[in-house]
């Protein structure tokens, strides 16, 4: 499985796709470099106006709706439609689900009319999205695994798309598979904007030609193995695990990755 | 009165608290990055229709007007006053006050319309709102310190508020009493946003359940002392300081603080 | 040439210049914090009601359409006219120049409209600005070196503004003189907003009282060396770059400038 994230990074970085962001104003710096990071270049753009031309110009989408609003909210929807379009894969990061009716409402209306390839949330924003929890935090339900599997699942089916759920152990599921990876400490949720971070990395192998499982598998692995790593190292925490991003093929061996 | 910090911050850790920012975007990821640090979690959203609703859910509000436009200036309004009628604390950063009528009359409507618990800013900031200078840059007027004080408490006490006055010195300032902090340095203010971080972290504090002097006084120094270690430390300042601000329970000693 | 720049350095220190900046929401931050480590101040302020306030405090103004919308382009165009009035230094960073009828427009009519001091752009923007090419990344026109420069020339001639084109090789152009830089290393490209902070530095030493051609140089040549002694340097190579244009004054022998 190493060898297959080896090679994902190398054929990204071959491919060097050109990557569209609709995303919040607190981590867009930190995408940014990831994305440039890993062979890939980042364009930042929610002006309605000019989405039609970036959408033809890109290799993937991402919509993250962290810091959404009605303007933007328009743009990602009209992003959303041309890239489905033109077959652009589409990354959702449901960001805050739960949260409010805004956000639940915007992401209802962007999963019925856009088709998207990859949903990254997080425990509590998956389980608002898939119908088992109010998604805000703190009322993190927590049902038996196999339920939550089973919900999971027939959600994947439902939407034709592949869930990847980062948490404790992180998950991915989509309509016919399931895998979980067990990469990753908890200090990684004291860096903020480390899951847009893993959304950016998604989309940067989406766009380098990389089917939806193993982008989402490689973007969720990366970040757990950096961040253990970074645990083992001196010096800024935050720093050395987007350093340790860079030179990630060094410590790939760390992968535990299970399917099932 | 280190024990105090000390205890604050623990506190804050244990409590774990939601903290809404409304705030600029050039230093918003920084005190996304700080309020993590200290064990309270950041919100960041400014669309007005989901402001309620979100502030149902935090400890804690932050007013920044560091970027401020005509749409933003609404979702603060409505922030604030939803935030008054829950009972969460509200810390107002009047970045740039005296700058721009529009910034200035925003100030005016805020202070008039919402009750603040803490209004941290520069000395110029906080010279235009007491009154007695037109705060604009280079502008600063200087009376002399005891005229200075009888001023500021006076607007304390109108506003029922605590001041927060940094600059080469730092006061606080109630309707009741008055101290001083003498730590930091004058390399802090070449970090941009640093006054912004130690609006986050007063912030988190008040979230947390500290009162506002606590909270305050609490901010205020660690970003001195963190300042201070930093300039003592090799590599780079600002991720020095950063750094320091999360084992800042190892410096706590260093603390100038005077009550009168 | 080294004694110019180090000259230009300590200006600009000396007259502590405000930077007002209408930029992007992905490197604004970086930017803020080179043009305090120049010793120049930013103000980031889009709202365009506070504008024309804010256009008479400050010594030179940014126009960088990273993220340019509906709003802010309104705010740009006022701010553009304010500062012509005022006879304040405009520089203009046309990111993405090319890529979308909305940019392009928004260009023509800021040059239009407005007199710009510097452009500041890649090679494939400034070439979709002069005409030889549709900008769009991939696509980038290649004429022979001889008819670029003449290309240039009259394009410089045309908005009498200086032409500062960074790419491999770097060119400064004006109606009068062509100059190469061939300082700088192609990892400097993967540092998001590496571009707008060359911008940040050229708009701070204009604001220092420093002419177009002198600013514009040194800005690309910081940027270009501490890009160079970085690859040479352990540890983030981003934050590398970013401590040694602090400490640039150690390394300005390595200039690699031609005039003619």
């Amino acid at each position: 499985m190493q060898h297959r994230i080896s090679k994902i990074l190398s054929k990204t970085k071959e491919n060097h796709p050109l990557i569209h962001f609709l995303t919040n104003y607190v981590s867009v710096n930190d995408c940014a470099n990831l994305t440039l990071m890993l062979g890939a270049s980042p364009i930042m753009a929610d002006e309605k106006e000019e989405i039609e031309e970036i959408a033809s110009l890109v290799q993937a989408l991402v919509l993250n709706i962290g810091t959404l609003n009605v303007r933007t909210l328009e743009s990602m929807l009209l992003a959303g439609k041309i890239a489905n379009k033109k077959r652009i894969p589409i990354l959702l990061d449901p960001v805050g689900a739960g949260v409010s009716r805004f956000r639940n409402e915007a992401l209802k209306q962007i999963l019925d009319e856009i088709q998207i390839s990859v949903i990254k949330g997080n425990t509590s924003e998956m389980a608002y999205l898939a119908g088992y929890s109010k998604g805000a935090r703190g009322v993190d339900a927590n049902p038996k695994e196999q339920i939550k599997s089973k919900i999971f699942m027939e959600f994947a089916k439902k939407y034709q798309c592949l869930c990847a759920i980062t948490g404790e152990k992180d998950f991915l599921i989509d309509g016919k598979r399931m895998a979980t990876l067990k990469n990753g400490i908890k200090e990684l949720s004291l860096i903020t904007g480390s899951g847009c971070m893993i959304s950016a990395m998604i989309a940067s192998f989406l766009g380098g030609g990389v089917n939806a499982w193993d982008a989402s598998l490689s973007g969720i692995a990366i970040m757990g193995i950096s961040g253990e790593v970074a645990k083992e190292q001196n010096g800024d925490f935050r720093s050395n695990v987007i350093q340790n991003i860079g030179s990630i093929h060094q410590y790939l061996e760390r992968l535990r990755y299970e399917e099932y």
